[in-house]
């Protein structure tokens, strides 16, 4: 899976002619977004203008929302470096709070530079998982009674509705491979546990 | 699609028939699972096992998780009955943050309840959208620095990549039709104020 062809700070060694291949790929790919959008970025147009196999696309990519979550990580490259290595806060130096924020903002922003590109990975998928809109609906409710002071309380419903079903989604949805378990209890006292916590975090006085 | 077929608290008026047919495919899609789990549940034997038409099945549905889908939003109808007219803290009555912490925990508790159905309304995508894993590793390895008193970092890592991807990606990602505008300078600022107030709030003192 390209999501995990590159892991923060420790790429994985690639072979010379594999390296080649990506880079062909990428490059061409961008190639085709300029000229065309993302509409007309198709594996088999990729394979024709590189001049590699269908087969070779296909295995590098797996699905043509693969293609846009490749283009998406290499853009990310230049954002993993400047935390990595870069001047503070966003790289190394800050204190972790303003890091935490100054990394959130430049994701932010990376995320609407790059919109067109992210909202190809969906593949047509419009939300992501889960039954996240009601959660939404009905947070925003008692948070509205609630009205924790200087919070922008539709923005904090969004965030708190991923929150919770975002990291239990992942743990019971995301783990690869044929083998997946139901959560155990104690994951389940861990989330509600953390749910609470981070309610406790965000209302509390 | 599915996931509007149920507002929250206010259902969509269905044609008697449709109604009926919509009960006949959820029934007969419980029956199938029972029988064979996810693995068993197509589209074809859908229709063949209802009685209906392919198309019906697919104009109902969309796609195979869309089946799914719309299984999670059935069983969660018990769900919303609960928060809209049951016994405090999950319903009406409660002081809104002791609202917040018992919806949390019966969501995650469903969650738990039903991951088979979940997992199968991904269709075979991992992990739902964007870099949320990359995030990730950055935010716990601040939180851990940080160590925030009383949280479980690791879940709180989670939490809080999923709070910064989530509410953009909707914005960007989620809206519905050909045509999706780029967000506008004044959302992105929104979403980095809100970003900034939940750090401010899960970290501060």
């Amino acid at each position: 899976m390209s999501s995990n062809e590159v892991a923060w700070g420790r790429p994985k060694p690639e072979r010379a002619d594999a390296a080649r291949n990506r880079r062909l790929l990428l490059d061409t790919a961008r190639t085709l977004l300029d000229e065309g959008g993302t509409g007309c970025l198709t594996m088999d147009l990729l394979a024709e203008r590189s001049g590699l196999g269908k087969g070779t696309v296909f295995r590098r990519f797996g699905s043509r929302a693969g293609i846009f979550q490749a283009l998406l990580d290499d853009s990310e490259r230049e954002l993993q470096q400047q935390v990595l290595s870069g001047p503070p806060p966003l790289g190394p130096g800050a204190p972790p709070a303003e890091r935490l924020v100054a990394y959130g903002t430049a994701r932010i922003r990376f995320l609407a530079r790059h919109q067109a590109v992210a909202r190809a990975t969906l593949d047509g998928r419009h939300v992501p998982a889960g039954r996240r809109p009601l959660s939404e609906i009905h947070l925003r409710v008692l948070l509205r009674e609630l009205d924790p002071p200087g919070a922008d309380v539709d923005v904090l419903a969004g965030q708190l509705a991923y929150a919770l079903d975002g990291p239990l989604m992942l743990q019971v949805l995301g783990a690869p491979g044929p083998e997946r378990r139901p959560p155990a209890d104690a994951d389940i006292a861990r989330f509600e546990a953390g749910w609470r916590y981070l309610v406790e975090r965000v209302c509390g006085g």
